[in-house]
């Protein structure tokens, strides 16, 4: 055993090394989005779970309570689209420093929004008075019907890789909110700043998706688009190739990437991270299908950025 | 609004009061020890969650890595035992300030320990590096038969109130561990401290007493005896008498109590908490033959403590 500290990846290795499934309704167990279980009926139980903690995640001086409310669910209502999934019903563990009333309220009316934007139930939890550094983790549970489960693993060599929409507006709002002052239009200062602290999960595009059953494997981007871009090729033993020209290229990141001392527009789509948009491989002959019928069903601009 | 700082059940209430469930499928919500979703098939879906907090909850210097991992587990496992219910899969929220590789290996131990016990699977989670104070946050998967299921609503006036084990013992180990060195024989010292540390959920009780369809509310002793009666007696709309006398009286407990500036016997036992010990109300017939059956069966001595 090394003497070193251990890293994210190690810990969950650690566990994931000893803690192979034993019940044969265990359809995926750590190492996707949600895990998958197989309890009989029609479909399938999605569950995801995370855990935020001030300090790390968020800082209280860059995010309404609301904001933070919404956001904390939302994230996880991302983990259940990039299976096809639907979300059903929440959990909050809720450490809290000081629930002070007005805190409390918003946080509350955030997640709440969020809840009845997506159909979900807020049925159970805890909370803690904790001395200092305040906690959420949020439990979310969902369902795919049986065949239309799609998961990280599946994508095959010449696939088309697609993204649900732009990436790099999340990190770039969160560059402005540490960066002070910058002479930015505030239309497009607001837009990458509620890409950041609102986000939007894609569950109907991962409905879609998954209900016409043409993605090969798909991924909400969380941590970036060539880390999570990476999950997808290493479950499916290729590589990629990204084309940086053929990424969504919103104005208001151009701006912003062109402020002194920011970074570039590539650097935020490549390596930000929280844009919680999905990406998706499907076979190269049915991509023109898909981007029509996106745009014809859902009104949205689905991007082909590169191939396996 | 009010300005002071909420109490813990004025943010449950907070969230309770918007948080009507929506969908038909849901069985229970916020209010029991497990949420029950009724997603189809024979058996209703229990799910629990609970966050523990480093120095509101446990302190590293009082509790090996391996008990911490233990009781981590154990107490939701405790949770779905309340409701008659099978443990089936876990998921792990684990903020650690330094993942130092002895701490997390023997925590994985335990909490992996747990699970096999209980025939656990843990499926996914989330790990987090925090600048201090470690957070652990459990979320447990069960199940229980549609006609098994157990609450804590239904007690009956004049059923019988009865226990699965003594009370006070791990307050009791608590005071020991923070009293410093005492006079205490090393074997009760030791049956005291493992019952606060290393809990033994109490799954195959709850199950036999749900199987037996004998119960008309249940819960376990997890804030302590008075403060789970109450749960009961609240959500029956019904007071309780207790007798003391009639308390199980383990040695242990009693030399402890004996101890000087110790707490009495019945102080831990009726206000300790953390004994996850199954509390549960009996139609008055039927305790005869109940104690009689979790004798013969499981070799367990039941405790009828007073009434409804």
């Amino acid at each position: 055993m090394p003497d070193a500290l251990l890293g994210e990846f190690d810990v969950i290795r650690l566990f994931a090394d000893l803690a192979a499934p034993s019940h044969p309704w265990v359809r995926q167990g750590i190492g996707d989005d949600c895990a998958v279980l197989d309890l009989g009926g029609e479909r399938c139980l999605l569950v995801t779970k995370d855990l935020l903690c001030e300090g790390v995640h968020f800082l209280r001086g860059t995010t309404t309570p609301r904001q933070l409310g919404w956001k904390s669910l939302a994230v996880n209502v991302s983990d259940i689209a990039a299976m096809g999934g639907r979300p059903l019903a929440a959990f909050l563990g809720l450490g809290l420093d000081a629930a002070e009333p007005a805190f409390t309220v918003g946080f509350r009316d955030g997640f709440l929004a969020c809840a009845r934007a997506h159909g979900i139930d807020l049925l159970g939890g805890d909370t803690v008075r904790v001395p200092r550094d305040s906690v959420i983790s949020v439990t979310l549970l969902g369902e795919v019907a049986r065949g239309e489960l799609v998961r990280r693993a599946g994508a095959r060599a010449g696939d088309a890789i697609a993204l649900g929409g732009p990436v790099g507006l999340s990190a770039a709002g969160l560059w402005l909110l540490s960066a002070g002052a910058q002479p930015l239009d505030p239309a497009r200062r607001e837009t990458l700043v509620r890409a950041h602290l609102e986000p939007q999960p894609q569950v109907a595009l991962g409905r879609w998706i998954a209900g016409r059953g043409v993605a090969t494997a798909m991924i909400d981007v969380s941590d970036g688009l060539l880390q999570d871009l990476g999950h997808l090729c290493a479950a499916a033993g290729l590589g990629a190739r990204i084309l940086a020209d053929a990424l969504p290229a919103p104005d208001a990141l151009a701006a912003a990437a062109a402020l002194p001392g920011a970074p570039t527009a590539s650097d935020w789509a490549l390596a930000g991270g929280e844009d919680y948009v999905l990406l998706f491989t499907v076979p190269p002959e049915r991509t023109a299908e898909l981007i029509e019928g996106a745009r014809r069903d859902l009104g949205l601009a689905l991007t082909v950025v590169g191939a396996m």
